[in-house]
């Protein structure tokens, strides 16, 4: 049942991601910013587009990852992880003088969050078109986007030069729209947004995310308006509420949230992409790739650190077979 | 006893010392850097320059800081404490665009520390000669300069230009080599530095820094080569040896350390530098002065956080008369 799979397979080679590579320190108690001393835990490998593409790497989908790390241990951190769960790190440049990117967080009672973060100063948006870069997009099958890279100016840019290398190759393309209401966006970064969405073969945004990509208020009339404008695979991520395929030739699949208690939400988003992603490129029907999905974002969110939870195929398979489905 | 003594009274306007302003975040576990997730507390407001003008704030010295902060709660930490402690806050800039600068430090089981910081990509590097600043220091006393500022091409320029024009206003300069060992120096930097040590009135080294600032070996014949060029009066700072002043004189003083577990040895020296040019320019003798350094360095210790034991008089007389002196 179905459209055809719009996602290239893992044979033509790895799912590329591109973006802010970070550490993440976590504030261990729940209160406002970080105007006092307090217990802090940290630094856990961090960054949308690194948890994206851990996610991928250990769910055995070919990964890669295009960004920087200054020469520092917050550095080391992300590529000793990345390179152990098997992601391509050969497009991660290393900036001699400015320092690996690093975000603190703080969640207040109500479920929100402070940060302190100095990426636009860091080495996590200072990249570009190298010829390491440039090898390592010639032989990539897959390009995910994450909305969050689109506001430095230089993640821009080698995405859309990858863009256009990987799909006309035969490539495909997905999009997480990521919009972070702390990141501010101005009419170039929204037009570039645009762009990327009606390259897009699968998106897959959450929440106000669907209405703000097609342009279009409801559902059903974004998903519509999305299949016109050439995307073929949208998937909704609805957190508790689990998670929604269509496809352009009018199929729909839901699969229902797992049942955990959170500890630290950061990352459930990134984990659901990489495994989703993951699973079609290895030729996995959409219903078992919403499934992985899924339980790759809940396991993601029972321990603290935003890519700690990463599950492998196995611990997917265990973590499904241990954990009550909600509705 | 000894000489006249060549600190500006503090009536003649405030101790002002320029240079970055920072966090700190401590590694609550011994061992090897940041390679791991660990526990952590922070942010605690920190910087030399900070570290040693709070400290001459609680003493009830005038005090003054010039420096800059990033539009974030690091900043705020600081300029918090900073004003709390009597502290003029007027010549520190808010940077709109960088970060407040950060350092995390962990303490390896030799005591030696590891760092990961980002001073010259943050605020804490980037400030300048502003109305504010100017207007500071055309009502200051005395100029307090820390050597790990130099290495920051704005603010030498700032202290190049402040000193001028304190001593022009016939108030005096005091100099902390803090030359550390993972800040580089540049030749331009070490002249600076030589053009300040012949400049000070009151020199305040530890360690090897005496022979470096001397540039002759052997303790009484560097001392005896900076008075030659018009350095009036030299406190050595001993750690546990406690400290030593001498006067041009001829005048040697003495003061033993006291007997405290060391929590948390940053910042030790730094306080007894504010402790020691507050006394003086509010006119005690060198015996009491160094008592109170010592004090302030000690105190210092025994808490986590390079400023959080930072002394009023008080809580230092209290000090003085419940800790074990040793000899």
């Amino acid at each position: 049942m179905g459209s055809e799979n719009p996602l290239a397979p893992n044979a033509l080679g790895p799912t590329v991601c591109v973006g802010e590579i970070l550490v993440e320190i976590v504030a261990t108690t729940i209160g406002d910013g970080f105007r006092q001393a307090q217990p802090l835990v940290g630094p856990f490998p961090s960054g949308s587009p690194a948890i994206f593409i851990d996610q991928c790497g250990r769910m055995g989908g070919a990964a890669a990852i295009i960004g920087a790390v200054g020469n520092d241990d917050f550095g080391r951190v992300n590529i000793d992880r990345l390179e152990r769960d098997g992601v391509d790190v050969s497009g991660v440049a290393h900036d001699p003088d400015y320092p690996t990117g690093s975000a603190f967080v703080r969640y207040r009672k109500d479920g929100s969050r402070d940060f302190v973060y100095n990426i636009a100063t860091s080495a996590a948006s200072r990249f570009g078109w190298t010829p390491n870069v440039a090898s390592l997009v010639d032989r990539c099958g897959h390009l995910h986007v994450m909305g969050s890279a689109l506001s430095m100016p230089s993640a821009s840019m080698v995405i859309e030069q990858a863009a256009r290398i990987i799909k006309a190759r035969g490539g495909s393309l997905s999009l997480d729209p990521n919009l972070r209401k702390e990141l501010r966006y101005d009419a170039d970064t929204e037009a570039r947004f645009s762009d990327l969405v009606r390259m897009s073969d699968v998106l897959l945004p959450s929440g106000a995310e669907l209405e703000r990509a097609a342009g279009v208020d409801g559902e059903d009339a974004a998903v519509g308006r999305l299949f016109e404008i050439g995307v073929r695979e949208i998937v909704i991520k609805r957190g508790s509420e689990g998670a929604s395929c269509f496809q352009s030739d009018g199929t729909r699949t839901h699969a229902g949230a797992f049942d955990v208690a959170e500890i630290d939400p950061t990352g459930a988003g990134d984990c659901f992409g990489g495994a989703y992603v993951a699973c079609r490129r290895l030729g996995m029907p959409v219903n078992q790739a919403l499934l992985y999905g899924c339980a790759a974002g809940a396991r993601n969110v029972t321990v603290h650190g935003p890519m700690e939870g990463a599950g492998t195929l196995d611990e997917l398979d265990e973590f499904i077979k241990t954990t009550r489905r909600l509705k």
